[in-house]
């Protein structure tokens, strides 16, 4: 086969740039993916930038895949020649440790990310694993579903984990490219849904995506009103906040759950949680089996992420734009 | 009736002195113990120096309490004149609430405690809501059952919650009033113990108690070298510690449960929690039904707090003991 083009960071923080490699010879359980869209995520930027430590450049980023099968391994047997199919942040795992026969692939110590160490897809195309290969529903548009693959799963998988139903008052902590989903399947569930945002300006659209209260948390007050409100709270954001105050918004028996990273270390006190056996705790994207079970209730449900399409040669266009925070709500890449 | 005597705080951190008060008119759902032995837990010396704000003096301290029934309120049904009892932290709750209609009373907004603005087991003779009062099975003895009934289901109830079973990795922190009962009950379910002290003289007295394994906690590398290893650990110490080193002790999906109370709060990064689903929580006591059952695995399985009687009468030379750590593991007064 020729070689896969693509676009690749060559040193920390640098502009993408054009950048060839041959993918050597399909691996027997690998498919490769005619990439059509590629979503940006956040975690893209964080590997460009090296914030991780991880980074090997040069390197594609990419991790929320779109397209059809164009070659297929000669051991997989479940996928086909030009069939539409996903890729989100996990393309491999070693298939044989406990967490990847108890069906939480997510977990296995070895999991390989799609472009940490490897290369991604802002690309013409991507290799994988066939297990990590997702058939993409018929009802669903590519462009919005390409950040389903890693976003959505991130905030659909401890919704789901942890029994969110009609009963449920859920808050999402910002409303960003994973905030914007998490509303949507919060109230795909069922729960009564409330936004949190820094950005009053989010309110109107918070609600259009399906919350029922919006919280503008630079009102300090507002928060303290909501003491004991929340069985669940999931923080998509990245920044620091004062921890307590959420703890303090939790029901007895609610849950924070951390999907985006705070920078510095959480800090609560041990006493509302004994009292009320509140909890902190944090989930990473989701195994397989749990990806194709959102996609297909995104389709069932019509539910979609809020896009802007960018040519993949604007990549870099398109990366300003994420830093700057001014997509509504995920810069999607198409081919 | 004759006015309940016992032995009270008057001031915040003062020796006890002899105290009596008229309980009043048997309310129609309560009973009356009268008590042959109550356990010194440190929330009682934590009471009698105010440390949490909440007492009001006089108080008679005392929540580990196990006696006879000698008065029964006119609406109680399943207790009996002469029956042989418990009654632990809590006395009563509102009944009515989320909590207590879903047999989580120990959630109740409004639950009362036991010797909090009320006078508790300290004395000749207590009062209760029946609903907190529990036969005692006649294979316990009564000296060593009382510490069970705040004690012992303080450390049951999570371990019970959380699932522990005969594959759990269980891990104790502080070999004490409570985690010298944590061990006990984490091995009945079947788990392997790892009990983690900062005192070495201990390893001897924990493995006896059921421990598999004793970590001494002032050896930092020992506890390094123990990352990965827990599904769940029981924090039974008041005292701060470098919480992100247990937090890295935890396997995937593992837990740390406060039951006790460090003073400062808990400080850990998130993306352990994340990458890990890593969490954080705590409990409280637990609900009368749990506590009926944690007697019944308690009585079928032997299981016992090691205590040291002392005179009711000699109540301060044993607060004192108890403040130097040299009790092993529980004062209990007696009658």
């Amino acid at each position: 086969m020729s070689n896969i083009q693509g676009l690749a960071a060559h040193a920390a923080g640098a502009e993408l740039l054009p950048f060839r490699y041959d993918p050597g010879p399909l691996g027997a359980h690998e498919v490769e993916i005619a990439i059509s869209h590629c979503g940006i995520c956040h975690s893209d930027l964080h590997l460009i930038s090296n914030d991780w430590g991880i980074s090997q450049f040069p390197f594609i980023p990419g991790h929320e895949i779109v397209g059809k099968i164009q070659l297929v391994g000669s051991e997989v047997r479940d996928l086909k020649m030009g069939q539409r199919v996903g890729l989100g942040w996990q393309s491999n795992s070693c298939g044989e440790c406990e967490w990847c026969t108890k069906g939480l692939e997510n977990l296995c110590l070895k999991s390989e990310a799609t472009c940490v160490r490897r290369h991604g897809g802002y690309a013409d195309r991507v290799r994988a694993n066939a297990r990590f290969v997702m058939p993409i529903p018929e009802a669903l548009e590519s462009e919005n579903t390409a950040p389903l693959l890693c976003g959505g799963i991130t905030v659909y998988n401890p919704l789901r984990s942890h029994g969110i139903n009609p009963s449920s008052r859920v808050g999402v902590i910002g409303i960003g490219g994973l905030g914007h989903l998490g509303i949507q399947f919060a109230k795909v569930f069922g729960a009564e849904v409330t936004a949190f945002s820094t950005s009053a300006a989010k309110e109107e659209e918070a609600r259009a995506l399906g919350a029922h209260r919006f919280v503008n948390t630079r009102e300090t007050r507002a928060l303290k009103d909501l003491a004991c409100t929340f069985d669940f709270i999931l923080s998509t954001v990245n920044a620091d906040q004062d921890w307590s105050i959420y703890m303090q918004a939790l029901r007895p028996n609610g849950t924070l759950c951390f999907v985006g990273v705070p920078p510095a270390p959480v800090s609560v006190h041990a006493f509302p949680m004994i009292s009320g056996v509140r909890t902190i705790t944090g989930s990473p994207i989701g195994p397989p089996h749990r990806i194709r079970e959102m996609l297909d209730v995104a389709a069932r449900h019509g539910l979609k992420a809020q896009t802007e399409r960018f040519a993949m040669g604007k990549v870099n266009e398109a990366i300003e734009r994420v830093k700057k925070n001014k997509v509504r709500y995920r810069a999607v890449l198409s081919n």
